[in-house]
């Protein structure tokens, strides 16, 4: 098999530096041709030149009132015992607001205090010189700077640009970016995928951040993994694009075709950057149709696509647009997980922020490349250098962000169980001005955070087999000393999933330990894992019995997605998962789940629409529409444990 | 004249109150209908449900790497010594990364590890079980909340809403806004005006207003100042409008007809709000079409109309669109001059702002209604509530920020004298990751300005009659104690302007006291005011006899301005601002024109790119191509003065 290995695999700043070379030296480090577009089409383009005012605003001076323009020395003995009359027509003159002035006059009579005659208006007091007028130029004078180059046109520029003459404005063209999707497993995201087949939407992240940052993006019909056919569809994007976008097929892989393309038509300038998520990128220059074409080969995992977005082309789409690259707002946080290096490359830690209390949490959010929640679940993201010898829990740390940093102090941080029930409370927070964020860490992982208070609530159904109380021993020994509120949320049925129609024949936990039964346990800390070894023991079952017992997964959804696929027959979890991918289920037993709430963050701002969201009977309605839930404590404080 | 003074001068929040009433009386106050669009073109838009991964990703347990999936149990005795053997196609299959496993495969053998003979592949050392691999529904199970309701979608959106099977989205539908000028007065701004003509630019600054908030803007043709046809237009507009916004005639004016239009066609809820700039807004509802659509009646003057649309516009807007309204981020900042309260009403003060040493000023901008460009060069907004007994220098203040806060640590703020070749400095700036922010407050405004650390540097030119020496007595007289440099920047020639052809055959100083000459000066503090006193006093004449002499403008096109318009004969400035407008120029005097820049300014980061362009031979090209400049200075160090 030929193969080729990551040819080089070099740093950031070494990658960077390559291709702003070969950019240099192919003339296309700076901004693209000009364009000029009428004042109707230029908001959110970047001048090309600075603007300078063709005409004065106010052209003339002008009223400031409605009123009678005089020359103001002919009132200076006007007094209510002899009051001056000016003639109508020649020496006071009828002016609206923003009517010129006669040349004569240099001050306008109000129209409240002007006594108005046949042919003659009378004046009880003298009228200040340059009173209640607008001197010409007052707002711009012909030859002011209106708008430097470089400048993002925003509306209230428009106005300025108006009143001072332009109708048009030379502008940076925006770049044409191809974006190329390679592979013969993937699928358009209209169409249904069959088994095997992977759905296509790099192309719709690709495409959205080059319309985001300025650029006109085409998304290309996908390409099968045929070396002739790719070469042949590179060289036809170049004919009309600015830069080329292959995704995928940029692996070592067999369907590695794209750095082989781009050598046989161009130069490969990189291939493999030492950034995590990213590594396999390509950066090259090809030759097409007598003129120099960058292209990025983006790898095809969701979160390294994005960020070899946000780390290669939005800078080169700043720069072909006579911007700054974009800088992210930083916030300084405090990390609340240990994070380990990854040796020799950048990593881009994605983290949930939050305020919690008085310090701001970052809360690191799953490192793989292929999910691409963990981006869109992202607040922000930790640069984490080469070389750094990993990061310790709260450490502090600078958080480039994606929020905007307005919302962090409006973000609740939930962190522990999860059940679907939290989401339909995250669902109806955004119209109460509240964002909530949550990690899965389970009951026990969470009553942790929550002791180091890097988290507002989590949600806790722990089990405690000796009084067959839930939460509160726990509570009590984890948050020892804290006034803590135990928040009636649901009840909740657990029992057994398997696959729709039981084909296995499981009738209760004994089974498990049969040889033709594979299960899939939930995570070490879960309540419902705690709930599981407690049940196993009830029964005397061995755990080491239970094949599969060490396959961990994370959410009851997940435990439903395994067994759903036929790779496994049995998980433990929630009716509602079952219900979700049309399982059979096995009710084992109910159990309650409160929402553990710190007294002073459950009486704080930030928390009250969580309450009202409890109270929210749409919210009970959609509970209750969920197979296996009752509300009988939902919104109730259950328990204040503590001092 | 039968005219109307404002019904009505209501507060704010009053204001606000009744419109939200009489919205929600119409059921208009909450998002509009929904729509579904397709993921090509959900970028930016929100969603108006929540999203559930209708599929899971991936799919089906899939390889993480390139490599042969296999059993893991039927390697758990492979070693060196005792290799094993598996089956091609059957026991051991090859898979790309992100290919399916066979069901009954939990692990993939890395092809680095795999001897591939004829039939077989041979491993000699034990595959971990579930290695290698990515778990079915590692990224998102089907169920999981993809998207809560109220989002705006980002690009990584949309990479999870393909990959969770999602091929169009619902999402609430842009509001539709009619802009509807008015005014017998206005041209299309890409029209030339006629004298008395003013350009119609509001509807531009609505129109990027609206479309930057979400909505869509129709800018309508001019409507006359005739009651029928306004009443005519805005039925017209309500037909296929959510919104219709009538700009000017809002006045008290004889051509306010919007308020007698809206009140014919439906209700006037508030006419005249306690918010200044913006006063003469009408809030109205109409009945048309049988349906109630929302009128404001938007002031003339191009900064109230600006505002108006932030403050009656965007919430509305916000909430047609399922979104918050618009928060923008606060900066804390000091106040740098004293401002008068404006009595009952909340006052929107423009500023600009940035970081000088350690501390964050706000410089307040012009007030008046009328000067668009405050807005254009505004960073932000101090909100001054109604009652506030106004506002002392030095005074902390939050400033509601359009500026993206990130800038104000690259903001150079210049106080002081100004000079057109100042904005060929700024102009240069933004390439080089910095901007100007500069005031005009003459040379002597702009010492004490440093002396107060309001600003990094500052132009001057102030002569010392004595010693014929610039700028150096005042900087000691102004700044003692303090290190400041004397940057050498230009020498201009100063003298008087007069109109084209010089009609009034000034000669002289010793013409200004002539009956039929109108002159206009400069404010007092600036460097030219103090050249002019400094020659009347040599010649011997007396201010007092100099038609004009108190009346004062601050720059020296705006003098050119007023001499072009014919209002004033003469002037004094420099030959640059002369030539701008054809004018002839009575050359007196060259001056010296430095920067001061305090020493510790002067060696920070934030002026570096000062010196850059000062030694730029493209600045030098630019200047000299101006009529009346010399550069001998330019760039060096003239004094160093203080301890």
């Amino acid at each position: 098999m030929n193969r080729r290995m990551y040819l080089h695999d070099v740093a950031l700043a070494e990658a960077m530096g390559r291709f702003q070379e070969a950019l240099e030296q192919a003339g296309l480090w700076g901004p693209l041709e000009t364009e000029t577009v009428s004042l109707e089409h230029a908001l959110g383009r970047v001048t090309a030149e600075p603007v300078w005012a063709r005409l004065s605003s106010p052209s003339a001076t002008s009223a400031a009132m409605d009123g009678y323009a005089v020359r103001t020395s002919a009132t200076r003995l006007a007094s209510d015992r002899a009051p001056i009359e000016l003639a109508l027509g020649t020496e006071a003159v009828y002016v609206d607001t923003g009517d010129p002035l006669p040349v004569w006059a240099d001050g306008v009579a109000p129209i409240e205090v002007a006594e108005v005659l046949a042919e003659f208006v009378r004046l009880r007091a003298p009228i200040p010189p340059w009173s209640n007028l607008r001197p010409v130029a007052e707002d711009i004078a012909a030859g002011d700077l209106v708008l430097p180059s470089g400048h993002r046109v925003r509306p209230v520029d428009l106005g300025a640009l108006g009143s001072s003459g332009a109708t048009s404005l030379s502008v940076w063209r925006p770049p044409r970016v191809a974006i190329l999707p390679t592979g013969d497993e993937l699928v358009p995201h209209d169409q249904a995928p069959r088994p095997g087949e992977i759905i296509e939407s790099n192309s719709l992240v690709l495409a959205g951040q080059v319309e985001a940052w300025g650029g006109i993006a085409t998304r290309l019909p996908i390409v099968r993994d045929e070396r002739s056919t790719l070469r042949q569809a590179v060289l036809q994007a170049a004919l009309d694009h600015d830069l080329v976008l292959v995704n995928a097929g940029s692996s070592a892989g067999s369907e590695d075709f794209t750095a082989e393309v781009v050598e046989s038509i161009g130069r490969v300038l990189v291939h493999g950057v030492a950034v995590r998520p990213g590594h396999p990128v390509i950066l090259g220059m090809i030759e097409a149709h007598e003129r120099r074409v960058p292209v990025i080969g983006v790898p095809g995992f969701p979160v390294s696509a994005a960020l070899t977005g946000e780390i290669f082309v939005e800078p080169l789409l700043a720069r072909w647009l006579g911007r700054l690259p974009h800088d992210p707002p930083l916030v300084p946080a405090i990390l609340t997980r240990k994070v380990h290096s990854t040796a020799g490359d950048d990593e881009y830690l994605r983290v949930a922020v939050g305020r919690v209390g008085e310090r701001v949490v970052a809360a690191p959010l799953p490192r793989g490349a292929g999910v691409i929640t963990s981006l869109v679940r992202a607040d922000g993201i930790v640069l984490i250098p080469a070389g750094t010898q990993g990061l310790e829990a709260g450490d502090p740390v600078q958080v480039r962000m994606y929020l905007d940093p307005e919302w962090v102090n409006r973000t609740l941080v939930a962190l522990g169980s999860h059940d679907l029930c939290l989401d339909l409370i995250a669902e109806r927070l955004p119209r109460r001005g509240r964002r909530l964020t949550s990690a899965n860490i389970g009951s026990l992982g969470g009553l942790i955070a929550l002791s180091r208070n890097e988290a507002h609530f989590g949600g806790c159904h722990l089990l405690d087999p000796e009084t067959g109380e839930y939460n509160l021993r726990f509570v009590r020994q984890y948050l020892p000393g804290r006034r803590v509120i135990l928040l009636g949320f649901i009840r909740r049925t657990q029992g057994l999933l398997v696959a729709t129609g039981n084909p296995k024949g499981i009738r209760g936990l004994s089974d498990l330990t049969r040889a033709d039964v594979a299960f899939i346990n939930r995570q070490r800390g879960a309540g419902t894992r705690l709930l599981f070894e407690h049940l196993l023991a009830q029964e005397r079952i061995e755990p080491a019995a239970i094949r599969g017992y060490t396959q961990e997964t994370y959410t009851h959804l997940t435990v439903a997605a395994a067994i759903a696929s036929g790779q496994v027959d049995c998980g433990m979890g929630v009716e509602a998962a079952a219900a979700q991918y049309g399982l059979d289920f096995l009710p084992i037993a109910e159990e309650r789940f409160d929402l553990v709430v710190p007294e002073d963050h459950y009486r704080s701002e930030v928390f009250q629409p969580v309450l009202e969201v409890l109270a929210d009977l749409h919210l009970h309605r959609a509970i209750l529409a969920l197979p296996g839930y009752r509300l009988p404590d939902i919104g109730r404080v259950l328990h204040v444990v503590g001092p």
